[in-house]
């Protein structure tokens, strides 16, 4: 059994939220061509989808082909919109929760929902969690960022309270990443910003205690936790040298966290899945593809299927894994 | 023999260079004690140093004890100075390559210079980078990116055709790091921006070509080259899936690149270091410290005399990678 647990979906029609809140560069859809359409902010080009963006039937036929028989779909992030006023973005997060909940109540063997929240306020963000909570949804996903607030400052704790006594799993996605004004070319807001943006939430998570603070709490990091796992010993090493700048807030070596949050399996590298599978252990490595998009593993994990590994630890990373984060029942989706 | 090919000095007095050219945060001394000086830039604290800083006597002493005979220095990257006008990024650039020159004149056995050159002007850098030449110095140290122009814009290239010409090898250290503003917590900037930030460098040169132009250039970058080996997955497939993005300069994938660069072996972790080893080869990492700043290496590669690798990759990292990197013969420092 495959479950891939990092994918994209969008609605297929999107209100002209710009018009409707009267500011912003909100996206839109324009459908220019059968099949496909053209995400835009404003009168900006952000990037060309097609069906297998929205469409649940054809999505399933795809992931089908590599043995994958649910996915756990959550938005865009650029979707998050935790620019906006606060009640436009709670109208913006119920909009894309709701289409996703659609999905699943139609495909519920296939689909596993993650919601979106106006993190911008953390009351709102709280309101929407608790009616996803509600519909259904097992957890949420956020950005590596809230406009440039790291997931440390003290706003956000009342959420992830909310999240571990809702049981509430959350996937930290990177987005907003640092430096991208500086890096237009070459795609290196994706290739270099956004590992770096992975590390960054996790040292945040770390060095604010927040493991600590909520035991209970479940956090997965995409695209296998960024560079962290690469430069633990530069993060540990400058702990341990200058705890009047690091561990100000939580006296414990950071290597210690290693094995108390999920990851997933998106390295586009089995060498470097090979060596970080010892550290984080396969308990703890979800199978992630980041479909529909070019950059994702598209394959869903066929690299790892062609690996030398035990099937003990390939079940671990197919479905066990992601069956904890989440605390669902595998049963419920064979 | 151990040569450390990534340490930091400094001059003792230093020129009070924003009353000299009228405006400017550029950082001056103060001794506040015997010993240790503070670092100010304007009124604010940046760094404490003290006399293994500047002194190159108790530095021979410390590094002694650790095994090692040579000292590669260069300047601290908050003394870049990019940011200033170009003439007076030039006078700085001078001053401090002038006093780097000082303690090889005085040590010549122990001691081996890289300058530092105003690279906010192509034309300056590359008179200053000829005068250090005729000096004596094998190389420079650069930023990771030039008031946040990457090292692919066109305007450094004469700068690395200068350097493969007068056969200047170039260390790209990491500064002004992506994001630094809003990660002021936790000490991320070093943690977590440092990494990226040298990651953004070598996907500069190898997207933007750098290395088919100048084949004859040596470039090593800093702490084991960031999160690069790490993430040449997603780098890798990012060039295969959106060549119009990442493929636009040069058509070679860049894993091809791994081997055509060295790096420091400044990881802070044995296991990193065996896991980046039969990628990049033994010939290509140096041996690095930092010294003598904390998140250094204090013990000079002692976790690499540990290690159990065989003598001739411990004698390429110890000191033949870096003579092979800066083109010197190890008989002059024995």
């Amino acid at each position: 059994m495959k479950i891939d647990m990092h994918t994209h979906i969008f609605p297929e029609k999107l209100p002209d939220f710009t018009r409707k809140f009267g500011y912003g560069d909100f996206i839109h859809l324009d459908h220019h061509r059968p099949g496909y359409a053209r995400m835009m902010a404003g009168n900006r080009f952000f990037r060309e989808i097609n069906e297998n963006c929205w469409d649940p039937e054809i999505r399933i036929k795809e992931y089908e082909k590599f043995n994958t028989t649910v996915q756990v779909v959550c938005t865009i992030p650029v979707m998050f919109s935790y620019w906006a006023k606060p009640n436009d973005g709670l109208a913006v997060s119920e909009f894309l929760n709701d289409d996703i909940a659609g999905a699943v109540e139609k495909y519920p063997k296939n689909y596993i929902a993650l919601g979106t929240l106006p993190m911008q306020d953390t009351e709102l963000a709280i309101k929407e969690l608790e009616r996803i909570k509600k519909l259904g949804f097992p957890g949420i996903q956020i950005g590596s960022n809230i406009n440039n607030h790291n997931l440390s400052e003290p706003q956000f704790l009342p959420v992830f309270e909310a999240c571990q006594e809702l049981d509430m799993a959350v996937l930290v996605h990177p987005w907003e990443m640092m430096g991208e004004e500086y890096m237009q070319t070459y795609w290196l807001p994706w290739l270099v910003g956004m590992p770096a943006e992975t590390t960054r939430a996790i040292c945040s998570f770390i060095f604010s205690g927040l493991f600590d603070k909520l035991p209970e709490l479940r956090v997965c990091f995409a695209h296998a936790g960024g560079s962290f796992l690469a430069t633990i010993g530069r993060i540990e090493h400058g702990f341990n040298c200058r705890p009047d700048l690091v561990a100000v807030d939580n006296p414990t070596n950071p290597r210690e966290y290693i094995g108390k949050f999920w990851i997933d399996s998106i390295t586009h590298d089995a060498d470097y899945l090979k060596y970080i599978l010892p550290m984080i252990g396969s308990e703890k490595i979800c199978l992630g593809s980041d479909y529909p998009f070019p950059l994702g593993d598209l394959e869903i994990g066929k690299f790892i299927e062609d690996m030398d590994l035990s099937d003990s630890v390939k079940e671990d990373i197919f479905a066990l894994s992601t069956a904890k984060w989440l605390n669902i029942d595998l049963k419920d989706y064979q």
